[in-house]
């Protein structure tokens, strides 16, 4: 048994440690994302919820809660809201990205269409409103709004630099903490605030979440040129989507007049030939980009843990520290 | 000076009475629209800003406050929120409508794209949110979610029984409270309850905005069929886009075999041919249709004066009375 505990997954023991809320928080989400007059919308949304998803946003809001002694009942409320979140900006992102696959599955707008997944997100939006407006508290209800801005903001952002190949490191982290970041930030945060936590316990939690949030992007940026089928991801998908993300922004830094030409070429005016993808993975090879973005992401899980020393000495948030090495497994 | 005062039309009137509380409003909106980091955020924005409308919504949010004896400042906070939510869900309205064209000018989607829209929207519903945290009243802040729950759940609804004829008028009903009314009472009940009314005030502002809504969209469905360019709608846009709109719906009502084929035709299946049109007003007019939604949209006018009578004898009162008459002023 002692074996087989310590061979359990970072994920999988917070998961395990969260499971009766966590029930609670699925519990709530399937309830509120009934709609009595319009069927489309638990379609829609049953679709991309039960697919699974890790959850990692509504865990963090449970964890900091637990973390800072919470007795209420409103975390569940909370780490509810932030998964409503969550799910409204992965249906206007596939609408945005005119994606076709999402966990493993044909995403809402190709199944239904754009119309009912900007529509659909907008209801879940207005829900997870109405579960955080139920928790009552003004404080909470003003990271949420703030957060939920900066992932708009990210996401225009994102889209008014998209193919530019002089968008800048300042830039990519602009977006990245808005269509990432602020949500883990704010999961974490307000589970910290509902329980009346410390102010400097609040900003740990903060950081946590943001840095974490951040490592966790960049992984998953990396990946796309990294990876392989098993992780699930599809190697260069990124680069067919001509998407300026930190390997490539490493590579084009310093790069000679040849590279920038190749860069300018598929990035920026998307002209990709057969043979451009490996030349790509070379270039960034060559250019160490694929390490020093590694690092980077690295660099943010240490800056995640470090976050955590403000916190209370407890197995959860010893189970908060090995998350910060499980979002970087995949690259170690 | 008795004489010009005597023609001044209703909306104008409450206009004057409000235009420094509006200029604020204003001012907050250019203000909070703006975006430091995404530049297509104002330019969006002010593309359907700029254009004007009525700015009724926020009225109602400025009118009832004043009414009720406000003497705080968040009233302009409220009116600002209630324009962000309407401009954002007409963002979102012409990406699936597929709109070209709105307040006169190219719609949104049109001069940039879809995507912008969408994000865009999301960006100033955002927006608006933190601008109802800053009010700081939970109550507010409740009624405000559900009325964005009521508008997002009335547009799924509606694009569920889009080109359906066997729509009846309690699903009509419920579609225009969700795309027109909800916004108007929640706009109405906000300004009451940030001054703090008596119950039976908020619920008669309530009462009042959600009648003036319904009176509004009925009026609007009915000029599509009855207006002329004058009105700033092109007569037989609903019947183009195969809208299951009140006129029709009544015309259904009782329509023998071969009408009924008729509307299945050109409105369930689309096919539409020349001179369908003119045969689809020659039905609306003999089943009576045309007179029986003007008596409707009149009636709930008539409902919106009364829902008034539960609030202080006042010249914003009377100026609230006459703006029911403003929203069928094109009908009578």
């Amino acid at each position: 048994m002692s074996l087989d505990e310590t061979a359990v997954k970072p994920h999988d023991a917070l998961a395990a440690c969260l499971a009766d809320e966590m029930e609670a928080v699925n519990r709530l989400i399937r309830e509120r994302m009934a709609s009595r007059h319009a069927p489309r919308i638990p379609q829609v949304t049953a679709h991309l919820v039960d697919a699974g998803g890790k959850r990692l946003r509504p865990m963090l809001t449970l964890a900091a809660a637990k973390l800072c002694g919470y007795q209420g009942p409103y975390h569940v409320h909370l780490a509810a809201t932030v998964e409503f979140i969550h799910t409204a900006t992965l249906l206007h992102d596939d609408v945005v990205d005119e994606s076709a696959r999402r966990r493993g599955r044909p995403t809402a707008n190709l199944l239904w269409n754009n119309k009912s997944s900007v529509l659909v997100g907008d209801y879940l939006f207005s829900r997870s409103f109405q579960l955080m407006v139920e928790a009552g508290s003004i404080r909470v209800l003003g990271i949420l709004a703030d957060a939920s801005a900066t992932i708009a903001e990210g996401e225009v952002l994102q889209l008014g630099v998209a193919h530019d190949i002089r968008t800048d490191e300042g830039v990519y982290m602009r977006v990245i903490r808005g269509k990432t970041a602020a949500l883990f930030a704010a999961a974490a945060e307000v589970g910290g605030v509902i329980a009346g936590a410390p102010e400097d316990q609040v900003r740990a939690l903060h950081a946590y979440g943001d840095a974490l949030g951040i490592s966790f992007q960049i992984v998953d940026d990396l990946l796309d040129y990294w990876g392989t089928g098993a992780t699930g991801k599809n190697t260069g998908d990124d680069f067919r989507e001509r998407k300026l993300t930190l390997p490539v922004i490493k590579a084009l830094t310093g790069a000679g007049d040849e590279e920038r030409a190749f860069w300018t070429r598929v990035i920026g005016q998307g002209v990709q030939r057969e043979g451009d993808l490996e030349q790509a993975l070379e270039l960034l090879n060559r250019r160490g980009a694929m390490e020093q973005t590694r690092n980077e992401a690295l660099a943010w899980a240490d800056r995640a843990r470090a976050a955590l020393e403000a916190l209370p000495d407890d197995p959860v948030r010893d189970m908060l520290r090995d998350m910060a090495g499980y979002v970087t497994e995949r690259i170690v």
